[in-house]
């Protein structure tokens, strides 16, 4: 049996989608399954400063205050460790308490690999404060091995974080791209553990992930049923199927799939769908296909295949 | 670069969905974009005799009938093998002329491993006609390494076809599978290739056949958009983008997506549905998921699981 731990991302990368405007009753249902599922952890939303973001136009899990997380766990016993993401520069010491003052366990910075100067000090404080931190290195297929044995050098000398996890937001990895990745942070750290986060741009969120375990990470992200910006995410359901861990139970989750994503399906959008495929080969960010998804042309694949592909000008 | 054949199996899988009852305006621009794209091979549906099945009830695409296939071509140059699959004992010998009379190149046999003898005799008649011939051992999850080992070497001495090609039925394989079932067909196969089809229930259709590209494959299946029975097959789209092969051309795909698949997504489904996952996580056939997806109880994914898992009574 693989000794795998679990972070459940639904709401978290899920909010991306709408901007984190789901009921508190959905996020409940969400939280009381996951926590019933056994899964190790649970990202429940970013944490941020409400002088960046208005409270009017994004949900409550953009922000994850303290009393909100402890309204949604009420008298339930937690058996998941919840915690959130921070993004560099969105949030200021004074929005995390001491870790025993909280309900949270933990706390992810988010971080591209050019800011990990800042990353570091943040998990630093993190940490400080009592909190399980980890680094997760965004737009992973963009940076280059130098760079990145650089960045992870100072991870590894410099921060306490639990691990450092590799974050594929392109979706444009593949199997070799991810265990290339995996032997650049194995030999860079000693003292840390490594996890992966996947998206499914090119139906391989949940391979990947596999990979990514064989190679010999310790942690990995998913969500119920994918859920995610875009091409979303590698799905919880069959994460927890693969790995047929005793400690997890799987029936909540598909419980709260019938009960509540089959209808989120209707109202929001994410999965495998060719503008998603081709921003990932072409290694971009999905944000213009995302665009394209939200215009009258969301399904002309072929013009915007074209429209990304002939260059203006070429570069000299 | 990779040295694969490309099968596409848009029509003659995408088929089982709906009886074959595509317009033939629908298979001639399917046809053009395969044969536009440069993919080796087109399954355009299966040859079966028509005493078998009504021509009420099943569209052309189960008989391919050489006249109709000459409709579809029209005067297009072919640059794909256009052929069609059978099945045994749903086939006649008179159902195929010899191949010169006839604008099929070749015919692939479809057969459980239990028919392995029927499917030698059959592939030899057709070998004898002078098409190019293969046999797909369907349903592998579901045989042993021992009666696998047994069939591959009446295959190997006793018919002259080009591969023999593993497919996962059930869509339970995991790239472990595919790479021991790769290892068997290897050292029983001396003369002979080995082919992957592949399916989507655990979203690993794209995933597996890149496995089995990298185990030594020489020949895969894909679909347009992955259109298939149930979760459906590794869409012909993800395959062309990661072999890069300059003998392909991905934009006749992205084009006939445009114009002909977003439509027919409206009309009929197949893709990663839960019960078509708990189906592959119980390595069994999608018939019972299939009908679950034609009820009212369609959604109730969580209800289906607990009752394909809670027996009715032990075996002992």
């Amino acid at each position: 049996m693989k000794n795998i731990k679990i972070f459940d991302c639904t709401i978290r990368d899920g909010g991306l989608i709408n901007k984190w405007q789901f009921s508190d009753k959905m996020v409940k249902s969400v939280f009381e399954a996951v926590n019933a599922s056994g899964v190790d952890y649970m990202e429940i939303g970013y944490r941020a400063t409400e002088k960046m973001f208005s409270p009017e136009e994004y949900g409550p899990w953009r922000f994850s205050k303290d009393e909100k997380i402890r309204e949604i766990i009420g008298d339930t016993e937690l058996k998941t460790k919840l915690g959130v993401m921070v993004d560099i520069g969105r949030v200021e010491e004074q929005d995390l308490l001491p870790a025993d003052e909280s309900p949270l366990s933990f706390v992810r910075v988010a971080t591209y690999l050019k800011d990990v100067e800042k990353a570091i000090a943040l998990a630093q404080l993190i940490h400080d404060k009592g909190y399980e931190s980890f680094i997760n290195i965004m737009a992973i297929s963009t940076v280059n091995d130098y760079d990145l044995k650089k960045g992870l050098e100072e991870i590894e000398k410099e921060t306490s974080v639990t691990s450092v996890n590799i974050v594929d937001s392109f979706g444009s990895l593949y199997a070799d791209n991810v265990k290339h990745l995996t032997d650049i942070f194995k030999s860079g750290l000693n003292n840390k553990k490594i996890g992966f986060h996947g998206h499914n741009n090119l139906q391989l969120g949940f391979a990947n992930t596999l990979t990514a375990i064989d190679s010999g990470h310790s942690y990995c992200d998913a969500t119920i049923t994918g859920i995610g910006r875009a091409a979303g995410n590698c799905p919880l359901e069959l994460l927890l199927s693969y790995l047929k861990n005793p400690a997890y139970d799987i029936e909540p989750i598909f419980q709260v799939i019938q009960d509540v994503f089959v209808d989120l399906r209707k109202e929001i959008e994410w999965g495998y769908l060719m503008p998603y495929m081709i921003t990932a080969v072409l290694n971009e960010h999905p944000r213009v296909a995302i665009a394209l998804r939200n215009s009258d042309k969301k399904d002309n694949c072929a013009d915007f295949y074209r429209q990304l592909t002939t260059p203006e000008c070429y570069d000299n």
